[in-house]
């Protein structure tokens, strides 16, 4: 029997929607996959919490029960790819470190994990000599981490704007064409099962962070965490801003950004932005995503897919699943870790960016001067004053300042010190602009 | 002296835009190509026409001139690794060759070649045991190989319709948005340096078409060349026929369009068509590229960036040859070329498509009866007709049909029995309808 006919062996870890359907395309695509590898991919084992429950999913109705073990650690130390679609912390931590300890390789979708705790796991592969492949982490079905860790390896990347978050962006999307307030848009897309009972690591901006540390640390060849990155969800986004946004060529995207300051340092944000109508970005809609790169040599790239579900989600699973399967049988292994750069995390203050600042005033004579007066002494200065009348009664107006660049720090200040002003009644709204 | 201190040999033939590029990344990136390595890049030399002559960019100048030969043959036997750049078949081929003779890996980005003598090189790459890398042969700096050979080796790819013609691309736009006819564009990119002296490679598709013929070889894992390529220019395209596309919200993009019919072959063809404006490939502005990938699992993906010029040309190919040069100190090599499913080149008459034909015909009644007539007879289903009076004079007038889908047999027969008809004093025009 030549080595190519040996199976590898592969462990499921999790069985819901991408488990699910990583076991169908195993058993579906069984021949070409077989061509693909050079060897078989033998299915030895499912790690369900209970083995006795019913399976999601009727496709999988053919799949010998004898397979199904709520024993996830264990069966991880059997196999030669461990595929960890548990998500979460633990047990999943545990059952990598079980599949390194072991000697196999692991292929994993879990962002929160390895947002949280890559380091230790490169490391833990690194030492056992084998591969921890994650593309399906950020961005779902798009092919983004292998271009990134491989296709631009000859390249300085600088910056990622990302949509990573489809749930955000099907949200923000239905603000904008129909009109509505978060919290009926949040709840219709409960309905619809495009978002979560606890819609609070999608809203709140978690899963972009973990994902944009991810970016930035293949990116920059630097460690970042999701400690690491600044957040702010879109919580406090109002449909007032989303026909703000509009009426000035704009729409608003939740952004996962992370750019690298030379030598200095990388600063890694989340948050809602203005991001400007014929910016390739503003075109994504509903619960697609995108990521835009900057590269020196490059210049600009976009990939665009499906960020989330279980058949897409699995392509990007079983795509590094035949990778990791080929490296087994050349005997060697792909790019791991590289930290080589060691950039630190710059806070969020020292970030370049733009302003718009929705302000409530007063409409009397002097309050343009009074307003535009405090913007400078902190340094900041004006590209466009924008007065209207809006729908105020009792003698207040609309007043909407568009920054010109500068730091984060100065910016908030800036909004600190207009809120102070006695002409100034309330702040209404405040957005960073990104991707000009 | 450990391996990863011996430098891996690089030698560069051509330095052109491309080439030029190349060589100013390997020396400015020097520490970053080395950690992301694991060994340093030593430029062992660069094949020129005349090393007598000055070299095209200023970047140069610190390259030492004794580096310079006329002899890319003699130079790709020396090396670990061959970067390709001269283009065209002679002496490209015999180089790349003499490369895979001595051991070295190639990077390349010669279209031309791979869609015409592929399974030739590919065959002497794997008889080597070395690498065949070029991801810069289609889309220039987009990451689009890569992605197709590693990220989706877990999904089946149905069809991939993409913009790989940077040139024809910003024509067609220029037409679009200053509603000038294609001599004058044309005449306008050549002063730009966007469009060749000769122009024909770009115009007639051949370039598309070799593009195409490498996607689909990759996509659906079968051998398809240049020559199996349906190609149709953009000569033929009018101001009129581009106001007509605007007025029914399309916009025309010369597509390479590759598919799978199951397991009964593959159709590839390069034409111009008519794209909704809704689709992601119709925001394709200008010279860029970009190509949409429909696969079982992931869905549709699209990748976007610059498909020409110097620098982001040169990104891909530092890119390769990072990968290749990784292989070379692991010992191992990518997966090479990949043809099990050995599937026919289908002839373009079998393949599904809508053709819009728009007719001058006498402005009298039982018109639309007999056009409807001849076209029911040749089993094309009509969707839409518009009669418009158009300019003109004498009794004419424009209609405007669009069909079902059908053969591209089947409408061509149609379009040549409809042009017969009496009643029909011209055929103004036909596109297919693509994206939809």
């Amino acid at each position: 029997m030549s080595q190519a006919d040996h199976p590898i062996k592969v462990a499921v870890l999790g069985c819901g929607t991408v488990g699910g359907e990583v076991v169908r395309l195993l058993q579906s695509s069984a021949p070409d996959l077989r061509s693909r590898v050079g060897a078989p991919l033998e299915l030895i084992g499912v790690a369900v919490k209970d083995p006795a429950a019913p399976l999601p999913q009727e496709s999988l109705v053919d799949l010998d029960q004898s397979l199904l073990t709520d024993d996830a650690v264990g069966l991880a130390g059997r196999a030669d790819v461990v595929v960890e679609l548990i998500g979460g912390v633990e047990p999943a931590r545990s059952a990598i470190l079980a599949a390194f300890a072991a000697g196999a390789s692991v292929v994993t979708a879990n962002k929160a994990l390895l947002g949280s705790h890559g380091p230790e796991l490169y490391a833990a592969a690194a030492k056992a000599g084998v591969d921890l492949y994650f593309e399906a982490a950020v961005g779902g079905a798009i092919p983004i981490l292998r271009p990134i860790r491989e296709s631009l390896a000859g390249d300085t990347i600088t910056r990622i704007l990302g949509i990573v978050n489809g749930t955000t962006n099907y949200v923000l999307d239905r603000m904008t064409t129909d009109g509505l307030d978060l919290p009926e848009v949040v709840r219709q897309a409960q309905e619809l099962g495009y978002a979560e009972a606890d819609p609070t690591a999608d809203v709140d901006g978690y899963d972009a962070a973990s994902k944009a540390a991810i970016l930035a640390s293949l990116a920059f060849h630097t460690r970042i965490l999701a400690s690491n990155v600044f957040r702010e969800g879109i919580g406090g986004v109002t449909a007032a801003d989303v026909a703000s946004a509009a009426a000035t060529g704009h729409v608003i995207k939740l952004l996962a950004i992370v750019e690298r300051r030379g030598s200095e340092g990388v600063i890694a944000r989340v948050h809602p932005a203005l991001v400007p109508g014929d910016h390739p970005l503003a075109a994504v809609r509903g619960a697609f995503n995108a990521i835009y790169v900057e590269a020196e040599a490059a210049g600009e790239l976009m990939f665009y897919g499906r960020g989330a579900g279980g058949r897409p989600t699995a392509s990007a699973v079983v795509g590094d699943l035949v990778t990791v399967a080929r490296h087994r049988l050349g005997a060697t292994r792909g790019p791991g870790e590289s930290t080589y750069l060691r950039l630190p995390a710059l806070p969020v203050a020292e970030a370049l960016t733009r302003f718009q600042i929705r302000l409530v005033v007063k409409d009397q004579p002097g309050v343009l001067a009074a307003v535009s007066r405090v913007i400078a002494q902190e340094g900041v200065s004006i590209e466009t004053v924008r007065q209207t009348q809006g729908a105020h009664r009792g003698g207040l107006a609309d007043l909407t300042v568009v920054t010109h660049q500068a730091t984060e720090g100065a910016l908030q200040k800036t909004v600190a010190a207009v809120s102070e002003l006695d002409v100034v009644a309330e702040v209404a709204g405040m957005l960073r602009v990104e991707g000009e």
